[in-house]
C-alpha cells in the first residue's frame, strides 16, 4: 500500500477498505504511511488498526505524532496502546515529554509496566540501562524441558525475547538456554544439563555502544544485562543494538565533519537548530585559520623575492589537509570498531611513516616536475617538492596520532578528523613551506 | 582466558588444560586467540579443541590462518571442520583460494554441502547470494504444529535458523511461521493457520546493502531469498546483515576521506596496498589545487594595492571547506540510511540555503570585527566578510546538492564529501575573493 492509496481511500471516507489494507502491513511501514497524513486523519485511522499491530505501530512512530495521538486518547485507550508495548519502548515514548504528562500517562498503565518502566526510566540515555527490555523469561536449574516449554508458552508474548531463556538461582544469573536447546531435547531433561555456562553478559551501567559492538563481534540475538550482584534485570535485543550502532555511526560522521550530532533527522531538524549545530566549530576552526593568515602575510616578504611560490599555498594546505584526513578517518573508524587499539600505537606510527614516506615520494616527483615543466624554475620546484615531502610525513603522523591520543585520554576521537587536522596541518604545511623557501633561496 | 595464559600452557606443553581452558570459551574469542599464536602452535591448539567448536571457530578465523590449517590438515580433518560449518561460511574461506585449492575441498566435503557451496559460488559478491546461507527450515501448509517441531528437532542444527520457518507449496515460498508460533499453538492446529502470509522477501539477486538496511528498518532475524520464480533459496541472517553495515558504512568512511575502500583490516593491509589505495586520490585532488593556485597567482596584482588580502586565503578556502563538509556529510549519511531521497531535493537545498545565511551572517560578523579591530582597515574588513557570506552560502549550497545529484546519476555519493568538495570550494572563494576585492577598491 503506498500512501496515495491510503488518502484516496480516506478522501472516500471508505475506511473499511483502511483497515483491510493496513491489517496487511508491517508496523513499520503503517508508521511511515501514518507519518504522511493530516494531523486530523492520524488519530481516525489509528483507530482502525487493529489492536496488537496499532501498539506495535505505535513505537515505529515519530515522537511528534505519538504526542498528538496521547493528547487526543481517552484514558482507555493510552491503557491499550501502552500496555501492549514492550517497556522499553514505553520508556522511548515517555523520554522527551514533560513531566506532568508522564505522570498522567503512568497512571494509566498497569502496574506491572508502571514498574518495569519507572526502573527503565533512572538509567541514563548512554547506559545498557537505557536500551534493555525488562521482558525476558526465567527458569529454575531443576526444570525439566517440558515445564520450560509450558512456561514460555505462557509468558512469550513478544518473539524476539522467547529464543534465549536466562536460568536464575537466587536471582543470580547462571547460565542460559536457547529455545532450540529446549526444542530438540527430551521434555524430561533438566535445565541445568542443557544451560551453557559461558555466556556474554554486560551490566546495566556499561556503555550502550560497547554492547553493541558486543553484538557486531559475536553475532548474538540478545544479551543479559545484570546489576553489580550479578542479577538479571534485563535484556539488550539485537534490534536495538542496530539502532544503536547506526546512531553511534551517524553520530560519529557528523563530529568528523565538525558539527555537533543531533537526534532528530536531517528534514526534522530545524534551520536554526542545524545552525547552531554547525557553528562553534565553524567559529573555532575560522580563529584556527586566520592564525594561519597571519603566518602567511608576517612572511610575505618572500612573495617579493619569489612572487610563484604564492601558487603553491592552496596546493600544499589541500594535500597535507587530505593525507592527514585519510590516516585520521583509518584510525577513527578502526578505533570506534574496535579493530585497532592504543596497544597498537607504535605499528600505526610506522606504519603511518613507510606510507607517508612512499606517498611524499610520488607526490613530490609529480609536484615537482609539474612546476618545472609549468614554469621553468628550477628552484621553485625544488621548494615546492622538499615542502611536499615533509609536509605528506607530518600530517600523516598528525592525523595517526591525535585520534589514538584522544582515545587513550577518554576524549571521542571523532573530533580529531579532517576539519581539526587540517586546520593544524594548514598551520604546519605553512611553517614548513617558508623554512623551506628560506633555507633554499 | 587471556593469550599470555594460552601461550604459558603451551610453553609447558600441558595440553589437557589448554583443551580444558579452552572449552569455556566463545568460538569468536577462540579465533582471536590463536590469531595471537605462532604458525607451528596453531594446528596443535586447534587440534584441542572439541570438533563442534572447532567448526565453529574456524569460521571466524583470519582467511591466512585457515589456509595454513587447511594445508596441514588430513582429508577427513577438512572434511570434519567443513561438514560442520555453514555453507556461507564455507564459501568465505574459499572465496580468496587458488581454484585448484577449491576444487580440492570441494572434493572433501559431503555432497550435499558441496551442491549447496557451488550454488553459493556462483553469486556476486555485491547481491543477497553472496551471504545468504542455504540451510533453513521448509514447512508445507498441511503440516501440523507437531510435525513442524519434530521436522525442527531432526534438522535444526545451527540456532540462528530455526526460529522462522518457511513453508512452501511447489516449491514456492507462500508464507512465514516463527518458532515462538509454534511454541505457543496446539500441536494439532495446521501450519497454513498460523502462517503470516505478509512477510518481508528479497530477491537473490538483490543488493546485500539493500537488504542490510531492511534488517535496520525492520528489526528481523532473519529474510528469506527467493529466486526470479518466487522459489526460496536461501536465508540472511541478521549477523550477516550487521556484517554488511559496518563493513560498507566503512567503505563510506574511507571513500568520503578519498580512499579506496579495502576489505582488510587497517594492520593486516600492507603499507604498499595503503599506499595504493590513498595516491590516486591525492594526485587528482593536488593537481585541482595547483589550478587554485595559479588563479591566485594571476591575481596577484591585489596583494601589491592590499597586502593585507594575503592573510585570508586560508580562512576562506578552510571555512568554505568546512562550510560544504558539513552539508555533504550529512546529505552522504542521510541518503545511506534511507532517511533522504532524491524527491527530498529542493527541500534539502532550501533548507541549506536558509542555514547558510544564518551561518553566514555570524560568521562573517566574527570575521568581518575581528579583522577590523585587529588590522584597523574597513575595507579589508568589508571585503573580508562580503566574501564570507558569499562563499558560505556558495559552499553549503555544492557541499549539498553534489550527493544528491550523484545518488541520482548512480554514483556513490560518498565520493561527493570533504574533499573534493573542498577542492571546488577552494576555488570558487577565490573566484569570489578577487571579485569581491575587485568590486570593492
Amino acid at each position: 500500500m503506498i500512501g496515495i492509496e491510503l488518502e484516496e481511500l480516506m478522501a472516500r471516507r471508505d475506511f473499511r477498505s483502511v483497515a483491510t489494507e493496513l491489517s496487511k502491513e508491517n508496523p513499520v511501514d503503517i508508521a511511515q504511511l501514518l507519518s504522511e497524513l493530516e494531523d486530523n486523519d492520524l488519530a481516525v485511522v489509528f483507530r482502525l488498526i487493529e489492536k496488537k499491530l496499532a501498539a506495535e505501530t505505535f513505537s515505529y512512530m515519530d515522537q511528534e505524532q505519538r504526542q498528538i495521538l496521547l493528547q487526543i486518547f481517552s484514558k482507555k485507550e493510552i491503557k491499550a496502546v501502552l500496555d501492549e508495548m514492550f517497556a522499553d519502548d514505553v520508556v522511548d515514548t515517555l523520554e522527551d515529554m514533560p513531566s506532568n504528562v508522564i505522570t498522567s500517562i503512568l497512571d494509566n498503565i498497569d502496574e506491572k509496566t508502571r514498574a518495569r518502566v519507572n526502573k527503565l526510566l533512572q538509567y541514563d540515555e548512554f547506559t545498557v540501562g537505557s536500551i534493555m527490555t525488562t521482558e525476558f523469561i526465567e527458569l529454575y536449574p531443576e526444570m525439566t524441558v517440558e515445564e520450560a516449554l509450558l512456561k514460555i508458552r505462557r509468558l512469550g508474548i513478544h518473539s524476539e525475547t522467547v529464543y534465549t531463556c536466562y536460568v536464575v538461582e537466587e536471582r543470580h544469573l547462571i547460565g542460559i538456554v536457547t529455545a532450540k536447546d529446549l526444542l530438540i531435547n527430551e521434555p524430561t531433561t533438566e535445565v541445568k544439563y542443557l544451560m551453557q555456562e559461558n555466556f556474554i553478559v554486560v551490566n546495566t551501567r556499561d556503555d550502550k555502544e560497547d554492547v553493541a559492538n558486543l553484538f557486531r563481534k559475536y553475532g548474538l540475538i540478545a544479551i543479559p544485562a545484570t546489576d553489580s550482584e550479578g542479577c538479571i534485570v534485563g535484556i539488550v535485543t539485537f534490534d536495538d543494538a542496530i539502532d544503536v550502532l547506526t546512531e553511534e555511526t551517524t553520530e560519529d560522521m557528523h563530529k568528523m565533519a565538525a558539527m555537533t550530532a543531533s537526534d532528530d533527522t536531517y528534514l526534522k531538524t530545524s534551520v536554526f537548530d542545524h545552525a547552531k549545530h554547525r557553528i562553534v566549530w565553524l567559529l573555532i576552526l575560522m580563529a584556527s585559520a586566520a592564525v594561519t593568515g597571519f603566518l602567511i602575510l608576517s612572511n610575505d616578504e618572500i612573495f617579493k623575492i619569489m612572487p610563484m611560490l604564492i601558487a603553491f599555498i592552496p596546493l600544499l594546505m589541500d594535500t597535507g589537509g587530505n593525507c592527514g584526513a585519510q590516516s585520521s578517518t583509518l584510525i577513527i573508524r578502526g578505533l570506534s570498531i574496535g579493530e585497532l587499539k592504543f596497544s597498537d600505537f607504535f605499528e600505526i606510527v610506522w606504519k603511518e611513516f613507510r606510507v607517508s614516506l612512499l606517498i611524499s615520494a610520488v607526490l613530490a616527483s609529480v609536484g615537482g616536475l609539474g612546476t618545472y615543466f609549468i614554469l621553468g624554475d628550477a628552484k621553485v620546484a625544488i621548494v615546492v617538492s622538499v615542502s611536499l615531502i615533509v609536509t605528506i610525513v607530518v600530517a600523516k603522523l598528525i592525523g595517526c596520532i591525535l585520534p589514538v591520543l584522544a582515545k587513550k585520554c577518554n576524549l571521542d576521537p571523532a573530533f580529531m578528523a579532517s576539519p581539526l587536522i587540517s586546520t593544524i596541518i594548514d598551520f604546519c604545511s605553512m611553517v614548513i613551506y617558508f623554512n623551506v623557501a628560506y633555507l633554499l633561496i
